[in-house]
């Protein structure tokens, strides 16, 4: 049996929004709230800035029914950044800050850079002596942490690509003139959302092709493929990863890598707008090109109801195995059967392993041709995103949740 | 009372998709197969293109069930088309294949331009003297037809711009550091659509700024109404119409003007991107351009059940007004009060009226500034949004109308 630690607790959301990034939020708070040896439950604004800035928010003081409403509010409702810590200087002034407000319970909901700066917090302060525990939740739309079967935020954005894609299949298969659709869908170096499209064949209408980053990207096959399916079809649907690079190493969107987000990775897009373009001049054919966007994040309306479970659950999950005595871990998940069906367990992974490690689409799950996924990725998905959530609306439209955002 | 008229029906889909208007189909088959009168249901294959080449399926042999999924299953399911009637020789091929399958009742199911294909088909018809009731029904997300209080498929379109916006809004004020997000909203001439994105004020998350092509762009006014929220939020979400256009006419994205649809009307696009790109340069903010693209049109996952069950009465009541003698009229909606609820009202409008006569936004529900909507619209287009759709899934993804599409 661990020591018991009394003291108040800090929840911060770091990197990109997902549509359940809150509904973790909510799984660590309400936890926290209720647990009897933690006492008083703090969020960052903006994630670690918040901590470094000494902008904390008094989570105890937000109404109960507005906090339920985080699990149907997409992004990070106390805000978020992509800072880094940068040296020993940033890694004092968090300990002197959580010292100063007596906090013994640090929570950090992110994705592989923020597991990063969650090791070096618990590193540090086990250094200097500070009793605290620090936890990571894990968080992206991605999937590509390393020790979980898969990631919160993943399902949700999973199940809005592969609707969406089944939607934009029958736009693009409407008129009589023949037309070439190229989708492109984040996921930097891991193909998880890409592969997702395939999903649609649920529907009916899954894409012709798919192209994930695992694999180098070849223009002269690519265009071989396309005008094979197009020949044979006078329509032929791409899905392709925003991440897509040649042998070289070179994106095949170069035009938009000069920008680079706060961690130092390359912004892509506008792979599927080049493409659209080459494929056009070299083929002859009406192309589109769509790129997803931001939208495939925090399409709220339609997350999966098993991702939002998920997310609550690693949340709170965190909370009861700190308050246990349990710390430096991720909390990750394990797929396990329940009568024949789907379940999800909790286990808890070394923080040092789960940051910067990437999770990619392992080579048995695409196809030989390297331009479609094989009925495992289909079977390791669709569990993932079933189940249609019951967000509270407003007029028919949604009604997120309403924080006070108290600064201490 | 009007004399009977025994003979086939045919029905066309022509335009762009939407997301409700396989409804429409469904209210015209369901009607007219149930109709004593009609002898028989045909389907043109990619609208009157099917018509010109023959290739009409027998609507009688599909599966009861599959037809009634049609009222979820979006874009066009007997396939579409742009074709405009070029002379005389297509009205007289058009008499030949009528005539031939004894189709005494035509129905026609598109926007102005196919409403002007109904109309030279109809006046053509009573010319040469064979006895055929022509109708139109109303479609067109873009809510510009004349004669009718709205369209079907604006509403679906409206509630999936509208919960999209209010998404984006949480994502776009998620950092610490500030941006500037325009969306880009489908549109040419009419700003229905992109007005639609105020409704997310119903959620607390409405853009800050709108601008629509009813009235002229201003690039200094933008940048300066732009820098001004900016400097007050450190953020600023506009949403902006495709068809933004400046004074002398020229469109705020001139890259893609170039294509043209089979209308001749140009391809818009790439509005949000110039714009983000200017504004990056002359705030030297960072932005973001977000183009919702097709998805707009083929969203059925969050259609509008008002819109549903109206785009079925719209096809419904096409058939039961021409059985009962009508021709000659497209299908409008009136709005009316039941018990100080919305209610939609149906009359019959003259083809000639609604074919090629626009239907913009009136300047009274535009702000004094030219940069947001009045209360009138918010009061006009809430109604048309409401109502959750029941579509059926198959494993969490859609299951469409799957037809059998049997030529005849």
């Amino acid at each position: 049996m661990a020591e018991k630690l009394i003291g108040a607790a800090i929840f911060g959301q770091s990197g990109g929004p997902t549509s359940v990034i809150n509904a973790s939020a909510y799984g660590v708070i309400r936890a926290a709230l209720d647990a009897p040896e933690i006492t008083n439950v703090y969020g960052m604004a903006h994630g670690i800035m918040g901590v470094l800035n000494e902008t904390l928010y008094d989570m105890s003081r937000e109404d109960d029914e507005e906090l339920r409403l985080l699990l149907n509010t997409p992004s990070s409702a106390l805000g978020s950044c992509r800072y880094k810590i940068k040296n020993e200087d940033d890694l004092k002034r968090i300990y002197e800050v959580l010292a100063k407000h007596d906090i013994r319970y640090f929570f950090y909901n992110g994705g592989n850079d923020s597991m990063d700066t969650c090791s070096k917090v618990s590193d540090y302060l086990e250094t200097v002596g500070y009793q605290c525990r620090v936890m990571g939740v894990p968080k992206t739309i991605d999937n590509d942490l390393y020790g979980t079967d898969h990631c919160p935020g993943f399902g949700s954005a999973a199940k809005y690509i592969a609707t969406s894609v089944a939607e934009v299949q029958k736009d693009a298969y409407v008129y009589d003139v023949g037309t070439v659709t190229i989708v492109e869908i984040m996921g930097r170096n891991a193909g998880w959302l890409t592969a997702a499209s395939s999903l649609a064949a649920l529907s009916d209408a899954a894409p012709d092709l798919i192209y994930l980053p695992e694999l180098p990207f070849d223009l002269d096959k690519f265009l071989s493929e396309v005008e094979a399916v197009y020949k044979e079809k006078e329509k032929c649907l791409v899905a392709i990863s925003e991440g897509a690079q040649y042998a070289d190493g070179t994106f095949v969107s170069h035009a938009k890598v000069s920008a680079t987000d706060g961690f130092g990775h390359a912004q892509l897009g506008g792979t599927a707008v080049t493409l659209a373009g080459i494929v056009g001049k070299k083929l002859g054919v009406k192309v589109r090109g769509i790129e997803l966007s931001l939208l495939q994040r925090c399409a709220a309306h339609i997350a999966s109801q098993t991702d939002i479970d998920e997310a609550y659950l690693a949340g709170k999950s965190a909370v009861e195995y700190a308050v246990n005595g349990g710390t430096g871990k991720m909390v990750a998940f394990t797929r396990e059967e329940k009568n024949g069906k789907y379940h999800c367990g909790i286990t808890y992974q070394p923080l040092s392993i789960c940051a910067n490690t990437e999770k990619k689409i392992p080579r048995e799950w695409i196809n030989a041709h390297g331009n479609n996924v094989t009925q495992e990725f289909i079977d390791y998905a669709l569990p993932l995103i079933s189940g249609e959530n019951s967000r509270k609306l407003n007029n028919g439209l949604p009604r997120f949740a309403k924080l006070k955002k108290i600064v201490v």
